[in-house]
């Protein structure tokens, strides 16, 4: 299991936050040192697992979406679902911190109790997230739904410009190049003959789809502070409280959107093989945020996230039968070259 | 006029070989100067003048077809605009030369006898031209005229591969990846419904189409060494023996393509204020293009001229009415990124 192989890595639980996914340049001797036997960088080699993980399960989560859809309608209520993958999370963590137990024994940096310090900030990036999925609804009122895959882009740059001012960590001029270049990229790859329509989107859709794209970026910049302000806390409790919030938020949601639905039908009402490959997805998806959060930062999790959107559509070309087209040929080359100008952009 | 204007600077008569556009960057203290009447690096001056010129040119030709196109079909023939072209451009040339026989006397950089030596390389690029051009009436039966459009901007890598192994004249790595951003953004800004055709293009039409961007690369590189070869010798000279061959090259184009319209309705028939304006035109983008070679390199015309693609679709929108596509801004957005990390990506 994924999880599992990452965990084998969490030894030492420092933060990585000095780092960037641009200290994979370089690392040929590390990787030649590998396959040798020789000695590698822990850390970088943590900082690389973690990162392909996230972009493994990402694009293989998008594929699944595409499968269940296939499959036919979801029958299964949406919140109760949110709510599995966050249980499933906070069981995986628990799981893996039982482990640490077991061989390391109870320490300040791993026991589960906290204090109310550490963990008030815990429910922001949960509560964050729900008011941009409450929005969400109101969006669809302005932009259709390819539209709105389009105008997701902008968590690119929201992303960069509040990792900028919350985190006060520096981009070069090259790798902010690179970000305008990734976001521009990546659109183009999603282009299809009826994007065109998300420029006639009117006035309120554009402010609903920056204040989200800010929202979004906000919480996943707001997560990595709150993980990397204790760089010894073992990641597993910072990932326990963090989903034990998202337990209840989502909770919320199940309450006040499908409490008739749960009742009258049960609560795995709807449930097939592949809802639960996709939550079972998402769990994993989730804790490997939480790893890059720790280990190496929000650029690199946008990174990794749009590698990901490239693989799925190379993916589903072999196993749906679409086609790529000219604009896909021309987002990934931009991709790739942004890519590579933030590895070679590094701050000197 | 543009060109009287781009003649004045051309006094010192020498080349700026080891210069780039980069050397625009870091100069606002120049323009500063220059506002304020102080000294301006003439070598800087110049470069940025010709570069204007040939991009405002560049663009007001592709809107002066669009105009021609509006207004009707062809009715004069193109070898004969073309032999025009050259002939008006000869014409321009020893027009500079008289003035500046007048104004330095003659001198061996600025007469216009030459040696063999130095005329021999002079037909080159104008037959590559030739055989590029007979190609591009047997590639149609592989390509479509918007494919076409689209498989021309292999001309951009081309002439930076040529660039580096002909003039051995290096590109940073960050110059390298602006390069390729700036072949798969202006692809992007000219994707259309249609342009995902060009990816059914079979093989021939793929060979083709490389093998004339080889030809039109090798073309304006070769131009480029043939004029920087001499730097002291003037470039209306220059000018005026690649243009002699241009004319005769042309004339064998008229004998085996038109030679029986041109004796029926003689030369100038169909000829309309328009025709004039486009050989008009096409004179002076193609002396701006040789100062271009002179004062800078085809590095900077490739950049010039791409922005000048993209100033054409922003001025046919106030023109012609015409629709900006979201691939036209997303095309646009990857040309700026490449651009300026040309500029900042100077070679070291």
């Amino acid at each position: 299991m994924e999880y599992r192989k990452l965990k084998d890595q969490d030894d030492d639980g420092n933060s990585a936050a000095g780092e960037d996914i641009e200290n994979l340049r370089g690392k040929p001797l590390s990787i030649a040192a590998s396959l040798g036997g020789g000695p590698v960088d822990p850390k970088w080699k943590r900082k690389s697992m973690v990162t392909l993980a996230l972009t493994v399960l990402t694009s293989s989560q998008a594929i699944l979406i595409v499968w269940s859809k296939r499959a036919g309608k979801y029958e299964y209520s949406v919140t109760t679902a949110n709510f599995s993958v966050e249980a499933l999370k906070c069981l995986l963590s628990l799981a893996a911190l039982a482990r640490i137990w077991n061989n390391e024994g109870v320490t300040d940096d791993n026991r589960l109790s906290t204090t109310l310090d550490e963990v008030i900030v815990y429910p922001i990036p949960a509560s964050l997230y729900l008011v941009k999925n409450l929005l969400q609804y109101y969006i669809f009122a302005y932009v259709d739904a390819p539209g709105y895959q389009i105008l997701k882009n902008l968590n690119i740059i929201s992303t960069g410009v509040l990792y900028r001012i919350i985190l006060k960590r520096k981009l070069s001029e090259i790798q902010w190049a690179a970000f305008v270049i990734l976001c521009a990229g990546c659109t183009t790859a999603q282009l299809n003959p009826s994007s065109d329509h998300v420029l006639q989107t009117p006035l309120q859709g554009w402010v609903m789809a920056i204040v989200m794209a800010l929202l979004s970026g906000f919480a996943g910049v707001y997560t990595e502070a709150i993980i990397k302000k204790r760089p010894s806390r073992n990641i597993n409790v910072q990932n326990f409280w963090l989903y034990v919030f998202g337990m209840i938020f989502n909770a919320a949601a199940i309450v006040i959107q499908d409490f008739d639905a749960v009742v009258n039908k049960g609560f795995f009402h709807g449930y097939s093989f592949i809802t639960v490959l996709m939550i079972l997805n998402h769990a994993l998806s989730g804790i490997a945020v939480s790893m890059v959060m720790k280990y190496a930062d929000n650029i690199v999790k946008v990174y990794s996230t749009s590698v990901a959107m490239l693989l799925t559509a190379v993916v589903s070309v072999f196993l749906f039968g679409f086609h790529l087209s000219l604009a896909f040929f021309l987002g990934s080359t931009v991709v790739s070259v942004s890519v590579y100008l933030h590895s070679i952009g590094k701050v000197r």
